[in-house]
């Protein structure tokens, strides 16, 4: 474990381990705090593959990592370590608004900041505010949005008075908020997963998604509407796909899918069992809700009664009975 | 039961009667002849509905009617019937050479033909051979291709001395054969149908067609494909689609189907929930051998252990046991 | 030409000819009335493949012939016919209700009916009828719904009285309507189809279907669905599909097919192109009015102007002029 | 243009101007060398934004910017940029392969390295040859691969005697190679694409593929399945796909797809149509050569000459003249 001298991951020995892409102070622990316990012992890791072997090795209990690229990672790494390595789920969705403060350390003054730090993603989203309010402010490469603030903190800086990083990362080491709510565009959120080795599935809430990857047994464009077409014959929505090469020689291609629902509902069983007998490869990564908790539209035909209405219709027919 | 002065049909107690579309001597008959038990009793009907209603009735165990455009009738009514009233099933197919005899009274000879009768779509097969042949004969329509054979036998004939028959009327009848092999396409073939009330369904032969009719939810093409996903989504090929307007308002359509498979088998139990589920109707009209008993293919991913394979992946998903 | 002796067929030399299922005063001849000119000289034919012959070899300017099956043919003969020979066109479809007059010589009564004459069709949609007004009457089978009025009216008939036919067979051949309105469903129509040699296709009506035949290249399941987006994705809706086994070696399938819209409008034709480069038979059968003379819905996407636009668009994107 | 006291980017008044994501010596300046004119004027930009605008703003002739996830940079960010402002255009592709050079001031020796300097994900790839080789080194993170070397060489360096970088930067900062070939996955590509503004549109090299961007009309898998049916309805293959949440409340989706075919080949123009009439919005960004120089597969029935001989079908079916 990197422990960080900021205060938390002290000695409470039974308090659950959580690893999470680093360092102290990221957008990433900021998600991790929306769903960590409150005496969660936290395992900030240098990057994602780090955070995840953390929970096969049952270091950590559970990692929170990003599912999307955002100003500090991006979601392939994490997508193809789930994926190609010892199984993990994913068991929750965190969304968090990418927006910053300018901070400095205590008394710095708005007029006193003649250089800036921070991630150079960060600093694409805040070029706008930047150019408008500290025109003359030259810009100072950082490895993440806290790092910068760490070495602000221990006066170990260079070149710069001020940083563009989160609000948990400031409070962490006792910054002063220079400027709020910088962000050119304010309305930028970033998704975080939280991950787990896999255990029974619990039941779902009614507003869930399903992720899992598919592996197309051709490398045509067929292959792939037949594979969707496991889906739609079941009503079964997606919500995400990405396209990956697989990476042999033969030029094939494997699928990373949210779809809308949850694997304890028969319509996502029956497209799952459509996949698993035409794809040479399918991997569950995990039934969760949904982000925006907005149930999911089950169309006319593809409720849990309406397979076992259909069913029972088949057992009569092979009776002689069905009507 | 209207019988006929031809020698079956008399009293044997224990013999199974069957229906089907008369009268004695047609198409149909040879057809019934090559799946009744030796000691059927025959039931000859004026048309198909009387014949399966002789069923529906329990008058008769089984009835035999075209289920192809045929030079005795069409398929449609068929069709029509065993989904409009109390259901049926099919339970066998049977085909039939559509080849004739010129027939006469013994001691016909060809030179003595010039009046021929027989039924207008027989006609329409034989008009190159008679053109050839006879090309100064004058065409008797008649009401099926053995009314008028039996017409001549019984001395009732009026403006001919020669009907084309198939050789069973003509050896019913007591007619003698003038020439063998008469049709202009000497390869056509009509198929029948056993029709019997439902029962269990007995096991595949592995060389299986099945038939329904399914009612589309919507007019659009989309509803179409939608429904024909159902079968490709589970590797199931279709051998005959027939479109039917079901006669609303909404100028909705039914359609009929054969499918290659036995209702027995996992994937067509598939597809069948899979309609049931999205269609507002869907009739089950029987699972039996194919004519050309040519083994069904199976596609990879659609065989019976196929689908019991992945459904207990789908278990151990469910219980973080699956890879 | 095989002219009878009921008026119409004289010796107007400069009228047009059309040929049609005979006899005089057929449900087809009430079609044929529907939509040809008031001097039409008339020529009834003994069957469809006699009727289409007549136009190919320009004896008849057109051909009216039953296209859905009816109490006097099939379809299957008249598509059977369009494509497998000289090609055709169909330029009108024309619908008759299907209801019948019983009806005798002049003076006739109910009471005095004891066997009634018609077409085996005819009497099964009529049974109901006869069931409940003149349940001891006998039947006599008639080779069409006009032969046995016809005989009747000549004093041929043998064994019956009255005969169930069209109003229009009635008044041809001078016989006394003695109920009228007979019909067990009393909505009962069919479809006729007139039919000419090709040439230059009309503009739309707005209000138009298309019928066509095409040959699947592979007997799979998938091979239809790939057929049949080449119409959706187009917005091309279907009315009408019969799969007709093609009869070679292969098991393959062609099929008949009617879609919403005119071969004129964008959507029809690129829907035509992608047939023929995908499918190794395509026959046009003819453009022309919908019965219902219901506007074809242009689904969003799919109307002429969309496809200039877009053309317009590729092009833009070809010179780098695409926003 | 930011330049950098490297040599390169001085002022040669006729050298074209090429931006690309810097500092000097990243892999995407590899990638650059690939294809630029040998008196190419380098501008290296801290963000891929910035370099594409250079292009926008005239500035560039061109641009190359990393498009898959690499250890300096996101897909998403390019394709973003691409699309949200002024047309710009992929008119090339480039791989370079992510392998590393362990390098120092002359003179530095393996014994001599206790710290080593790099981008988090080059770290993340190089792990395992440091674990095996320097199990004891210490890492400072970097802000890409080439700014610490640049440090190194300048003196600025903090903690670190050698860093992990390309063999370009170790050449262009004057470092030596300590070690070569240094990457757990020696078979690591990574893939660069050069920008341009759009002009009119080049000739097919035979093996090439477009990029485009296309937002579906409505939020259901059959949007998705409607959209991939415009290509396989005229055999045109996916290379890539990734879905991208539009942002706005109806939950929206656009795809970024990579096509198999050149914009000037007619089946990749049907398609564009098809999209262009049923999709909101589509984006051409380009057509261009392969990486892998593999032909395109062109199905049978989807070569330019099938759709001339089809559009010249259509027209005799016009004119009454098609078989």
């Amino acid at each position: 474990m990197v422990t960080v001298d900021t205060g938390y991951a002290e000695s409470m020995t039974d308090a659950p381990l959580w690893s999470f892409l680093g360092p102290a102070g990221t957008f990433t622990e900021m998600a991790l705090r929306q769903v960590a316990p409150l005496n969660v012992e936290l395992d900030p890791c240098q990057d994602v593959p780090t955070a995840l072997d953390r929970v096969r090795s049952r270091a950590a209990e559970a990692a929170v990592v990003p599912m999307e690229n955002s100003v500090e990672g991006g979601v392939n790494a994490t997508l193809d370590n789930l994926v190609a390595s010892t199984p993990l789920v994913i068991t929750a969705e965190m969304a968090v608004p990418i927006t910053f403060v300018l901070a400095g350390r205590p008394g710095t003054r708005l007029e006193d900041v003649t250089g800036i730090s921070t991630h150079p993603h960060a600093w694409a989203q805040c070029r706008g505010w930047v150019h408008h309010n500290l025109p003359e402010a030259r810009y100072v490469a950082g490895t993440s949005t806290s790092a910068p603030a760490q070495a602000l903190a221990n006066g170990e800086e260079a070149g710069y008075q001020a940083v563009l990083c989160n609000a948990l990362a400031a409070q962490t080491y006792g910054l002063e908020v220079i400027a709020g709510g910088v962000a050119d565009n304010p309305d930028a959120v970033t998704r975080f997963v939280k991950v787990t080795r896999p255990g029974r599935v619990g039941e779902p809430s009614g507003a869930d998604k399903t992720t899992l990857m598919v592996q197309l047994p051709h490398n045509h464009s067929g292959a792939l509407l037949n594979m969707l077409e496991q889906f739609s014959a079941r009503g079964v929505n997606l919500s995400r796909i990405e396209s990956r090469p697989v990476g042999d020689s033969l030029g094939r291609y494997r699928f990373s899918l949210d779809i809308e629902g949850h694997v304890r509902e028969e319509r996502v069983q029956a497209a799952f069992i459509g996949l698993h007998r035409t794809c040479p490869m399918v991997r569950f990564l995990g039934s969760y809700p949904r982000l925006d908790a907005r149930p999911v539209t089950v169309l006319a035909g593809t409720s849990d009664k309406d397979f076992v209405v259909a069913r029972s219709w088949v057992a009569d027919v092979l009776e002689g009975r069905a009507l």
